[in-house]
């Protein structure tokens, strides 16, 4: 089969960075299944990984941890799919990722697919979506039934990021809390709206942009963006006795202390963590499949933004770039590989 | 009446840092109530609030934030208190504390004192109490009913000291909940397990201490020291998903990235943020009346230490000193200043 892969790349604008290999297509074994691939989103751990932050990389490696396709065949203990069906996934950062034609991947890491929705509009959403969930859901443990917020606030960084986006529809599903959003550019602002954030605010001014709304503080923080950047903000903006979640780490140091005197919480959100440490797998499949109804009933929509094109070097060299240079609104997606 | 107060004193152990002032008997009103003040305990707070730590001090100033005493008067929103009751409390830090004959407390932070105790025991009680009530339950989330928390661990990381020592007692009133206190010498040893803990561990040596207890990993962290001393421990400690809760600032530098691979949560727990920012001030009252009856059935006991003597310049100037010198194990508690 043929795949993407990388030798390690720090700059994906030197030459070289991804290349076109042929291996032997994989068999699933136990709880595995092998899947032929229909199209892939690429999200920033691509990039990272891709420039050595899980390691210097050596051998060719296949990144990508967001996809759709076909289940091709089955390992002997999975009972629960079929040859046939479409699922969804993101699956494990330290297993070869979808950048290929065909994978491996965890079923207990997988649900079917939405039944309404484009491939393209699928595959953009798993690993955003499975964040985004966990962070409100096992994080700050927010109602997932009809129970009401109040009137508590809910303050999402970088809106319009992929996390971003589905996080603020996930929020507006809830019961009474009032959700906004941070976006500068004017059309990151109207892609915030049309997630359905209640207020879109300047994240370069962010505490005096909440006095315009006559906000003191939050009771939660959603932060999609390095949490540096952000630090004093958060500090500022959060309530007394409030929660912190978030998905960047930073180069920058942070002062912890600070949260001390409001008695707030800060949550790292990890969606590789669970099957990264082996830990609770089946809750991710259990989610997907809980977010596959919600995008099929209308209540949640893709957050697919561009399409890039079929998956070969080229294209993928250019998602990455794009991701690199910040900016991307929603989510970048790859169609298939040719099978020829 | 009577009261110690301070100017200010960065250094303990250079004359003057306490006097006893005469000052007019303040009289409640709204929800205060006045307190005939019976016994105090000194914490960790009062050196650092002394030294400092909530800016400089130059008018005389009343420390102290745990206390027992008999309602004398109550202010006119004041319905659930009569005079002559013995209530206990801790307090708001940015109020007179309980070095003084007489207080003014809010009545929403105080409860009816145990009956079956005497009040020297009864004086080490709030604080402690409270801010490792908020720790577990609030913070931890660790189940109040009779769940069982199956084959978790808790890890409570200097546990002879004041929190640590009533937060073992009530992690095993818990069901199912396997504790592990750190201490170092023989004495703070024997204290831990007759707090109840499970098993005892040196805080030297952590992360192998807890292998020869063939534990890889805890499922939560109270560090009732300084974060930043035992960080790096408590990011090859905690498990995957796994939650800390801490209660003392550092002046290190601590690599918050650290935990994001295992995507943990940490809790600061400060048990005046309540107070301090008025939100949620009936629910300390609620728990000190649910820690009275525990004390009063026998599943909590007193962490009571050492008695210090009356409350007078030098007896608190003592202890001040043996708070600051480390090693305290239990609470030090002063009875009341002379009435004449």
């Amino acid at each position: 089969m043929k795949a993407i892969a990388t030798r390690g790349a720090s700059d994906i604008n030197a030459p070289g960075a991804f290349e076109e290999i042929d291996i032997e297509r994989p068999s699933p074994e136990g709880e595995d299944v092998l899947v032929r691939i229909e199209a892939v989103s690429v999200n920033p751990v691509d990039t990272k990984v891709r420039a050595g932050a899980l390691g210097d990389i050596s051998e060719p490696t296949i990144l990508g941890w967001d996809a759709t396709g076909i289940v091709e065949a089955i390992g002997e203990r999975v009972s629960d799919l079929a040859v046939g069906e479409r699922i969804y996934y993101s699956g494990e950062v330290n297993r070869p990722g979808c950048n290929a034609q065909y994978q491996l991947i965890d079923s207990r890491l997988v649900a079917r697919a939405p039944q309404t929705l484009d491939i393209e509009e699928i595959a953009a959403m798993p690993l955003t979506a499975l964040t985004a969930w966990e962070a409100l859901f096992d994080k700050l443990r927010l109602a997932q039934d009809t129970s009401d917020h109040g009137d508590q606030t809910l303050l999402i960084i970088n809106g319009a990021g992929g996390v971003g986006s589905i996080a603020i529809q996930m929020a507006r599903q809830l019961t009474g809390i009032r959700v906004i959003a941070t976006a500068s550019r004017e059309q990151s602002v109207q892609w915030c709206r049309e997630m359905g954030a209640h207020d879109v605010v300047d994240h370069h001014n962010l505490v005096n942009e909440l006095k315009r709304l006559d906000l003191e503080d939050v009771d939660y923080i959603f932060n999609c963006h390095d949490i540096g950047v952000h630090w004093d903000n958060m500090v500022s903006l959060i309530k007394p006795l409030g929660e912190i979640v978030a998905i960047a780490e930073t180069k920058q140091q942070v002062d912890l202390n600070a949260l001390q005197g409001k008695a707030a919480s800060f949550h790292w959100e990890f969606m590789f963590a669970r099957p990264l440490h082996d830990v609770q797998r089946e809750q991710q499949g259990a989610a997907l499949a809980t977010l596959a109804r919600l995008l099929d009933e209308g209540r949640l929509r893709s957050t697919l933004g561009e399409i890039v094109g079929p998956l070969n070097v080229e294209n993928l060299t250019r998602a990455h770039q794009m991701l690199e240079e910040g900016h991307t609104i929603g989510k970048l997606v790859l169609t298939a590989m040719p099978q020829n």
